[in-house]
């Protein structure tokens, strides 16, 4: 990927006029596992050194949706931290997420990325070195970084998407971070994605600005584990006619996801996705919680408990029990390389306003659609063929 | 169900001409805890005392679609042991799969569809206690008991499901039992079902009269647990581009359905369908095995792990588990009550052959369809629109 | 045991004198679950109806320990509730945890036990029907209620035995209701087991009662399901040298006790026991949270999930999980029997004070002793060869 | 470890006398996962790169026992397969058994022991490459190779453990490979002992050779996993007086040993070994089955999955299920490194015959002992003792 060849002083012009088209991929969150798998793994598959096992967008169904190449991406994005990202990717790979021997392989792609990673903030216990900043200053700053890497790379646009630990619940009117985030996009111009459960474009004070930007976007808070299981096992229940009577469950995560979900706020943005879920698909929500324990000793990696009671014929009690064992960062990272292809495209379809059809890969999804996982990839097909030249809609340009 | 007054000398005759048709359900196996908890659940949902739950006609999808009601279906059928229904249905009780005080409810009914059940054959080990018989004498025996059946219950037909203990696979090209039922019902006229793994129409000397026979059939092998569950989690590794590498499961049963399966022709059948489901849904066989372990210890309750490995991003290794806990016959039952409505009404309806559209009930269908349980859910409900009065093919009737 | 002279008129007045002695088995929550299991199933096992599964004191090593035979036990208690007895073991019954039938056939010993139980207090919310008492009253009436139980039936005397609800911790120095049915216990005489998390014996103001009461008692917290188990694993990690690093568990469970523990407060009484155990048997504790859920529809069932993340040689990861679906009534009950026959034995050969012997039955034993459930058998094997009769202590007598 | 200082030409004769003894650690199958993990970690931990755990005899117990240290252990022994030491430590290292880095840092380790290792045999597709031998052939050459290696290597003596795949139980008189090598060290005056379910010393043929060979010996069949559980947990079951109904295991494992393992007749030695220690601690042996099914793409980790049946009071029905997730290699070869320091210390005591106490280590012990991990911890403890200096036998010395 990416031999980054804009030169000075003409960074907006190619020089060669048949080069192909490049495209940005603006992460909030840059620095963190998501970010770093998803900078690594595209460099790895482009290159042919992995499968592109878990890219929906790799499957024979959107090979002639006209989604950029993997090739074509260019990374960069906003972070609080300041973990360069080859050694984040050593750290990842000492974790086993990442193969040994890949954070090497892919060395000059990470750098690369790294160079293109701006401050982000406002941090939430007020230590930014900054100078105060109003929230139209940050956006603006925000929307600026943005613009001047399209600008300096000559990529033909850029989307945004969020992949940044989960933020608490805002509890008054304020503008969280997420937000301020997903406004800079859409003032940039760009297509939005929220892989969090953050509050992102879920904003009132946003709605306005969503509805007349003239983008598309997508979210909320990517479905990758024990979520994604029962967007499935849900509808199943459901079309048995059996009746659930109680959904319980437990997550178990170390990581940075870990710690920042034992804040019972964050914690409580997250469930109420994964409850949505159930009370979607089952009709009504049965008994039952749902807990996040940070347990560091599990690094990267979670497992997620379900205990599901259920009634069948003339009251029989049974029950199913579900144990994933996952790595969420390896889980994600596809996912966002299908997001960012796929509203590449679409944007430059001339797709604007929520994308209803990318409920595939959401808990939250915006828009209509519905919540079987099945009928969702049956949406995601149809919104394949929708995106394919010969659709009636107009060609990727730059 | 069955007030069913019978008068001589006309036992088969209603008084009123004009009272509602009743319709024949013939089991084979009548006596299995299937068949009992059928008969048991069936007068007990239809007298209010228990909600339909896991009766899939009994929603809102079926309700315009003319499937005979539950009160209106007079069962039968065949068996080779002795023990009543009603003392059946009082271990099944004992046995926790029917609630406490139902075989006292619906005696009435389990008595009268003991006196509906005939001697089967023939026995595996030759004991029977008739004279030998050729294939044909037996197809011949056992048409006329359906036959019969119907003239004295005056019903307007009968559908006969097969609900029998899985048979070993045949070896030489003999009919097997099951194959002689399904000759049977086909010579008596009868819509056909096979809930189970054993051969039934799937047998190359049975190709020519089915095809001919002009009735509708469907089967083979019910999906009620482990298969249930690999029907919905296949595709969602599929539909999400996850590698599956190996699939493990073990079943652990008691009952006679343990004993049955301890046999290890019998499990082979049973796991053919098991593993057709995942290679149909996931494109390729994975490694792995399945188990079936007689438990004389769990009764008629079944315990499913399943332990699926598999590959996400880069190659990382993930696990699911599940573990499934379910009482087979309560799983079954208002499955095959479905099936016996759905059957009626498709006969009524002048439907013949294979019915693919019931793949949702089976792990190896008959005819074409999908294999995921989301779009064999979505050909059921087209398949209730079908049913419809209005749908263009002739009404039931008598 | 207990001089105790039976008073005139003595209704329940053995005919002849020369009748083997009975012992009164007081509880507190003499209406739950517990308590209704123990008294019907000590009466089914004393009648030969249902075999002594559960109950360790009728295992071969202590035949020959003097202990009270089953039929010898007089049940009495304290409850805040009013359900009858009879009606408590139907609903027992309709929830799996008793056999059905069984309160039919003890019908005649729950009446008698049912007979016996006096009205319990204070409650909670204030909502006594009786004046205002101090501590000291509400200790005065409970020991005159057992001192009257004793002589009306004409007992050796008596044991009480904790086994209501899991009270919230005590926030000030203020006595529990738990704490006031101890001091009760001291006063009338009665040797006393605390078989619940709540404080009971252990509160400051009660430890020079508890020295100087000349009544053996044991306690706290019934070791019955998932710290059972957490008291064997524990060990074998210690003993084979592998680290565990986190201990993580979620307790699923219906019924009154899941309620109880919706408390947090009541919970974190509970979980203090839990995570004692494995702090004593590991050396230290692990990471791990331990979640309680109330999950009303598991009914009298508990379902614990146990994970465990350990390390072995080189720092390699494992993990083992475990699953204890359970019935905690029908665990508990033959323990709380197992208490009461030792502690009848144990105050009858003259012991007093804390027995540290009894810890194979707690989370959070009195005195001193091992914390590994091998060890602690060990010593209640000690502890009845020390009750028998040639072991130099008195023998038991009227 | 294992720098090999001993001169041209007098190997056998330490230059200098004040040297510590060293001392010789023969695997039969040397170039499996199990003997590869124990060089490379004995190095590791000698060289505190990693701490010991997992060994037992590295905890405190132990300190005063006279047990050789680490670094004074030399490695060599028998194989059948080429691969050099230090390539399989790499293959253990991408498999997630070896630390990434660790076969870098411990490489002359492994180039020292791998310059140890003489072909074994015979082979059991008869391809051996050397001329037809008898079995008395055998035995002299593998004594021969271990008098070699300790004279060369100016040992103090050496002990013969096989940790070679599993063989499949002999099915006539013959003696199998295990025995043959068995008998070598037994004809070279080494202790023995057997780490795996093969016949080893187990023959009738061998029964006088051992009776007389003036060694200690040790075995069979190292519990690392399913069965350590099962030895913790099956008394825990028989403690508390509860009746295990039926215990239903599946194994699922990949690499060598699942492959071995697939064979049903090496699988019948291996499920002999787990029911016997059921059998043993619950004094019968419960319903249900266990399976070893070979999963190629679990690698070197092995799941072991079992179901428990189990009665509690008044017939009440309760399940305990475990899942064990863990990688054999990591597992057996601390308790590999323990057996080998303690026979070098039993033999240097002068102990001989049978070494009941060490029956911690075996699914099916020699000698007599406990069944239950607890008991044979204690037992385990009390050897140690008296392995002291002071415990009246003789000092290690040359």
């Amino acid at each position: 990927m990416s031999a980054e060849p804009s030169s000075i002083p003409t960074p907006t012009a190619p020089t060669a006029s048949t080069s192909a088209p490049r495209h940005g991929v603006w992460f909030v969150g840059a620095r963190g596992s998501v970010a770093t798998t998803a900078v690594a793994g595209c460099a790895a598959v482009a290159a042919g050194l992995h499968p592109a096992t878990g890219m929906v967008t790799e499957t024979a169904d959107f090979a002639a949706s006209g989604l950029p190449s993997l090739s074509s991406l260019v990374f960069g994005g906003h972070d609080t931290v300041d973990c360069p990202l080859p050694k984040r990717a050593e750290h990842l790979a000492d974790g086993g997420v990442l193969p040994h021997g890949l954070p090497a392989a892919v060395h000059a792609e990470l750098v690369a990325a790294d160079r293109e990673i701006r401050p982000g903030g406002p941090v939430p216990d007020g230590t930014d070195t900054v100078p105060a900043r109003t929230d139209d200053d940050w956006i603006e700053v925000f929307a600026a970084d943005i613009r001047d890497f399209v600008r300096r790379n000559d990529l033909a646009g850029a989307v945004v998407v969020n992949v940044a630990s989960t933020e608490p619940a805002p509890t008054d009117g304020a503008l969280p971070p997420s937000s301020l985030y997903a406004a800079a996009a859409l003032r940039a111009g760009c297509a939005y994605a929220n892989f969090t459960p953050s509050t992102g474009l879920h904003h009132p004070a946003l709605a306005d600005l969503a509805a007349s930007s003239g983008v598309p976007y997508a979210g909320r808070d990517g479905k990758t584990g024990q979520t994604l299981l029962r967007s499935v096992l849900g509808p199943m229940f459901q079309q048995r006619a059996l009746a659930v009577r109680a959904w319980s469950g437990t997550n178990l995560l170390g990581g940075g996801d870990g710690a920042a979900l034992a804040d019972p706020a964050a914690a409580a943005a997250k469930n109420a996705g994964k409850e949505r879920v159930l009370a979607d698909t089952l009709g009504a929500a049965p008994q039952g919680e749902v807990h996040i324990d940070d347990v560091p000793a599990l690094g990267d990696w979670k497992t997620a408990w379900d205990h599901i009671a259920f009634d069948g014929f003339l009251g029989s009690r049974m029950i199913l029990q579900t144990i994933w064992q996952g790595c969420d960062s390896a889980l994600a990272a596809p996912l966002v390389l299908d997001l960012a292809r796929l509203l590449v495209r679409a944007r430059a379809k001339g797709l604007t306003g929520p994308l209803g059809e990318l409920g595939f890969y959401f808990k939250d999804p915006v828009g209509d659609g519905p919540s079987s996982l099945g009928e969702q990839y049956t949406e995601l097909r149809r919104f394949a063929a929708r995106l394919r030249d010969d659709a009636g809609d107009s060609e990727v340009r730059r």
